[in-house]
């Protein structure tokens, strides 16, 4: 029997996409086709060149092609949706979620006209509803629709936590439930350095400013860039996520999943932990809560329903 | 003793810079200082930041700082500037050569002052000149300062060459002498498949094609990017030659040396092979030339001092 | 679609076969089945728990499993036979080749009753004759059943040519034809260092001489060892094989393939250039030999077919 | 200035110091340098060359040397002593411990002699009292004398509880203080599967079992070889413990570590989380025991003691 290599699509050819594509590029985890509409024909396939330029001499094998025609993402294993525009200045928040779920609904169709059988991975903002009118539009199982926002949110934490102890950060470990930055809900108990909780590493008020911190991370990014947004972290945050799947790893890692009824939420996507593999998202781990975190959460479930509600 | 990990400062943080910071950071080379002018202070340290918290969820332990101040560069082992403008539609050959040339005295005297014994890559075009502009400047042995055009022209070549084979790029390698782009000598007797000589596998009309678009394959990116020019795979060539030096691997890759002699030209930087070590730039490689060869590449010499003309 | 992980088995479990597992668990390209017979049960379940083991720490995600029951080895999809005995003192080389055939033959039909699909890679020696053996018996299309030998011994010959340069190994390159060891065919003038070719670095008596070292490389590790035979570099050797096939690279490398006609030898195994992907061995390379390499290969060709005449 | 590549040298060349230096070498950490005593001259040379020969092939820089000189391992940035014996059928425990103290003396004579400034890592049984005479002998300061134990325990354990939940090993730790095996104090309560604690994921009994069979794990791989120990795990802890004292992570990781009144000892070395980094052991971190915690590490610290008495 042959052996195929994977196929991964990106769909938006961005700075996130782009890096995105890098990072699966450089791990060999598969083949990348970069999508995004006619008027940007140029750049995605211009990035997607000067990326397949980099492979001699980083030395992967992967094949990375530019696009603007879904039909070069057929079969895909997995496709990542990037696309979607940032909120502009002066433009309401429910003028976002209208426009985006839009790309959504139309980047969906076309993705599951060509790859009825791949499991899609959401980054676009905001994202549990974004993910959720993927899920919706496409018709797919709850495990093959996923979306991104905690392993970006504990991947700041733990940059954080790591500088302030002066510690390598793969012993610095994080932990979060609910919506993606200023909704997000942060299990301190959860989080550690070298297994030891950070509660007895760090003052609870270095604690509490930099669970601050982290909520604000992508606002951090946002004013220093002055003209954009973070990509690196979001991108590698991807594909830790793609590389869980694609190898069939079944990682322990917090995503955004349909829920029908655990933590008590039903028929809407909310980030919670889970565990990632052949399968997409194979299970949902269910954790008792205080009655503080309980409420955090009902408070990041809402925001996500108002934002829903904007869907209709 | 004390064991110090190994510091890199990035002279100018746009795509090319942040792309080689990442790459670096990725495999663990040492701690990363990105450096640029005042006026981009913001993105200078948005992307660091950015960039650091990819680490924990790539899995690399490296501290990467934006700044402007050169003071955060103190005791880098090895500087890679890339810092400089971009020929703009209208602007003369002369005009760019001379804001270049403003630009690396001024950063170079910043980078000597800060780290006298660091080892410099430079890759501002017009490279070849400018990087005799940064040697001059530093006073440093030439062993010390060190041109990048090579390592990226054939890794566009291995691309195209890979493309039209269907063969793994690590197979497939190519070897060019003298300037960048237009006037790069490639020895096309010295490239190969999986060792046998790519006059077996392509008839030479394929192989003057791939030749041609190789030559212009920087235009050919910055056609499609529309506005901007290649930085994936100009970054993954710095890196190369970074790792060649940092972990003293003593590789042979083409490089742009200083020459006193060597293929029968004096006082000029030039694309030859090399072997990078530790010590830098540790042996120029000498070939017998055909007729034909020596007489393409004083054409590159030429077109090289014609470019340092300007310089004075 | 769920997506599965790699099967590799590996038929024998001595250093070579668990070296073997090693790696191709630290490059995470699949999870791995270690077997051997009966007699050896414990050593082979205590390798692979102790490999195993290793996984945390080394941070790579494989089950290890020993086994002595050929049934734990269904639908692999790569299958690695480095069984049989070594020739000992006082065995004639008919015995060796008379025992290592049974072995073959025995160790062929439980892979084939189990894993249908899979590709066969053979180790075992004398590795021409054996690989025959495997193949008559699996009756297996030829591309799935490929013998190893060259990359072992252009990996002796690059080591040697580096030392002696005192180089990267990346940057030096050999190449080989016809069996294994005394019988191997070199083909300097296709053996380059930064793709100049090794001529124009060595004299032809220290070429001649490493050449020779290369042929006796096995004997040189034996007569180390003084109980055993070399198992990194063989082990080494045959991952890189796997890995061109588990990822579908195309890669270009010399393996013992079944003629039919190319070289002028028919129905035989000999060491060619091959390219390795998907399909396995999906093309013979042929060369235009002068008339001393040809005769060289004729006396290679001999020694395999008088090998083969034992197997009957 | 010259960059030079780091040296490390690793005493005893049986399995475990082999698989420790192929480790090594293929994270490019430096040279190496494996010694053996003169009666082992050919198996050291043997195992060093056929590793070097799997250079080119793996893809790693890295000169291996196997000698029986001290000379060849002078100004060693790292030394790792796994010589010793192991104890035989029949041997008393104090024979054992006399034995190895004897070794620990010799090596650790030469070590010094020759490498002055170097860390130590040691590995030989019994780890505690051996990492203890290493030091004395030495004169060196606490900080560059570290045994090895608990990254191995709970390696073990991790991949017991990843193989009970299916789960990848990257997302469970564990967590253990005290001796080495029978004597090790595992804590429970610091020991995660996605950060979430041992105890919400299996039953008290599971875990029971499983630190039961963790403390007697390496008995496990001794009863399934039949004919030594385990080499691959310990030889991967080794290199943990190295790559974070090379590449100077400061990483928090269980290590035998001298102890001057931490955790109410003195004048003694024992297991206990510490964070290393490019000074060796940087820093001892001290956690509050329950009152069942603290007798157990009593009686861990009582039995190093009663080995230590041998040593006199």
């Amino acid at each position: 029997m042959s052996i195929r290599r994977k196929k991964i699509s990106i769909i938006g050819s961005g700075f996130t996409g782009a890096t995105t594509a890098l990072m699966l590029a450089q791990k060999e985890l598969g083949d990348i086709v970069l999508v995004d509409i006619p008027q940007a024909e140029g750049p995605t396939k211009g990035k997607a060149l000067d990326m397949a330029q980099a492979g001699p001499v980083e030395g992967f094998d992967a094949q990375v092609t530019g696009t603007v025609d879904y039909k070069d993402t057929a079969e895909s294993d997995l496709v990542i949706i990037t696309a979607g525009i940032a909120r502009k200045p002066g433009m309401s928040r429910d003028d976002l979620v209208s426009t985006n779920a839009k790309v959504m609904r139309s980047v969906t169709e076309q993705v599951v006209k060509y790859s009825p059988n791949c499991t899609i991975l959401v980054l676009t903002n905001p994202v549990d509803a974004m993910t959720y009118e993927v899920f919706r539009t496409s018709g797919f199982p709850k495990n093959r629709v996923i979306g991104q926002s905690g392993v970006l949110d504990t991947a700041r934490f733990r940059t954080f936590v790591a500088q302030e102890l002066n510690l390598s950060v793969e012993d610095v470990t994080g932990f979060v439930l609910g919506g993606h930055g200023d909704d997000m809900v942060p299990l301190v108990r959860y989080s550690y350095a070298g297994g030891i909780p950070l509660e007895k590493w760090l003052p609870q008020e270095r604690l509490d400013a930099i669970v601050e911190r982290t909520r604000k991370g992508g606002g951090e990014i946002v004013g220093l860039l002055g003209n954009g947004s973070a990509y690196y972290a979001p991108a590698a945050s991807l594909v830790q996520m793609a590389e869980a799947i694609l190898k069939d790893k079944r990682r322990v890692l917090p995503a955004i999943a349909y829920l029908e009824g655990e933590y008590g939420y039903k028929d809407m996507y909310l980030g919670v932990p889970v565990v990632l593999g052949g399968n997409g998202l194979e299970q949902i781990i269910e954790l008792d809560l205080t009655e503080e975190e309980k409420a955090a959460l009902d408070r990041s479930a809402d925001s996500v329903r108002s934002v829903m509600k904007v869907l209709g």
